[in-house]
């Protein structure tokens, strides 16, 4: 599993206060904890922010890099702010996202395959398709793509969109269905998932945190974008991972137990 | 999912205890509680305490079927014991369980039908089949003794055996490529787990327990041995459901949520 810290996220009121008021001690702070709780890439996001994006997400980047070495994972739906913010990574990172709406794949990902990122990949085209039929048509198209822009499809992170499910309860059998077809003909590409926005609008939400995420990895589901400092969350993880076969003699989960990780 | 309470039970120390100094305030607790918080069936299981199983099974049996209305599942490996056992059930309940092994199927489907009882079937004989293959002819060689005897599929709870991961680093696969396989050929009978067993020998369980429980669920099984005491066990069952698509607008979940029990 690819683990992807969710915490650097200006939707996040506490977080949307410290990046306006440039707090650097609590942007270092959580950097700091999500880096030693084990995530390879930390999400960086200015959105929710007042004040605009470039100059909010130049800044988190600076703090970020220079408090821990692990890579970013850049999000913002501006194709310009993500250019120029990849510009200024230390470290290939992650670019989230691009998608086929209004051609951002054709004007991201030449810049994605020169800097060495990799890149989250939406299956969207004006607005969420329904169906998973839909959603693997959006993929075959999507990859045509990045076979055009020669982009290796491990650089690729799939992600086959999970909805609210308070608001659609279908939301994670079209999500495990998307992910099964995928895995069916692609075993590269990995398939990446937000672990909180399922649960978003029901009670006592981490339980649905934690069955969405041993269910999805269960589906296929290789990276998730979660919070990677809470110990249930990375004991799904592990366990997940150990039940599915892909953590020999379970040495990742006794590792992170060790470590105090769970 | 049909949940059966695991905690009356003789191989957990404190109980072995209970049911040795026939301490029946323990007991009686143990029993609303888990009536409480949902349980479907209580496990009754006599073997671990001293002294033997008829005569501590004949008294547990009294006092929960005296505190609650709960059906048992009656658990113990002798024959006579369970015949003698599910003549004193005041209501049907599940006989845990059957197996091909000696005979054992044969020689107790015939009170089991006659009683009204359901049970569980070990998808074993002469040992636990190491594949999934292997666990497969056994379900279809059992299938075809209680079809022999007329016993309704949705009477059947199939334990396709789950062992603990520390040991056999293959035991959830085999277990969910199990259910798969039983899926694919029967929608009628119940599949069950224990959610306890898988990880034994590992620490941190709980992680292993949920994710488990939640993966299981995604691959078919619909009942579960479990401690429904557990508000992060009772969590994961009503978010898999709801994601599952099992609990339509979430129902159960906010059910549950209100009721205290997550």
């Amino acid at each position: 599993m690819i683990l992807i810290g969710e915490k650097l996220n200006g939707f996040i009121p506490a977080m949307a206060r410290a990046i306006e008021a440039r707090d650097e001690l609590f942007v270092r702070r959580w950097a700091r904890a999500q880096s030693e709780a084990g995530a390879d890439y930390l999400d960086i996001c200015a959105c929710g922010a007042k004040g605009g994006d470039r100059e909010a997400l130049g800044w988190l980047m600076e703090i970020v890099q220079d408090e821990v070495d692990t890579p970013l994972s850049i999000d913002t739906p501006d194709a310009d702010v993500m250019q120029w913010a990849m510009a200024r990574a230390r470290r290939p990172g992650l670019a989230n996202s691009i998608a086929l709406t209004e051609g951002k794949a054709d004007c991201l990902l030449p810049a994605i395959v020169q800097t060495g990122f990799s890149c989250v990949a939406l299956l969207i085209d004006n607005g969420v398709p329904e169906s998973a039929e839909e959603r693997l048509r959006v993929f075959d198209r999507l990859m045509r793509r990045v076979d055009a822009h020669s982009l290796a499809h491990d650089r690729v992170f799939i992600d086959p969109l999970v909805t609210s499910l308070a608001a659609h309860g279908e939301s994670f059998r079209v999500f495990a269905e998307t992910c099964r077809g995928i895995r069916a003909q692609n075993k590269n590409v990995h398939i990446v998932g937000g672990a909180t926005n399922v649960s978003f609008g029901l009670p006592a939400r981490k339980h649905v945190n934690r069955a969405f995420l041993a269910l999805a990895m269960g589906a296929g589901m290789d990276s998730a974008i979660c919070d990677v400092t809470n110990p249930d969350i990375m004991g799904i993880v592990a366990a997940g991972r150990a039940l599915l076969g892909e953590d020999e003699m379970c040495a990742g989960y006794l590792q992170a137990f060790r470590d105090g990780k769970l």
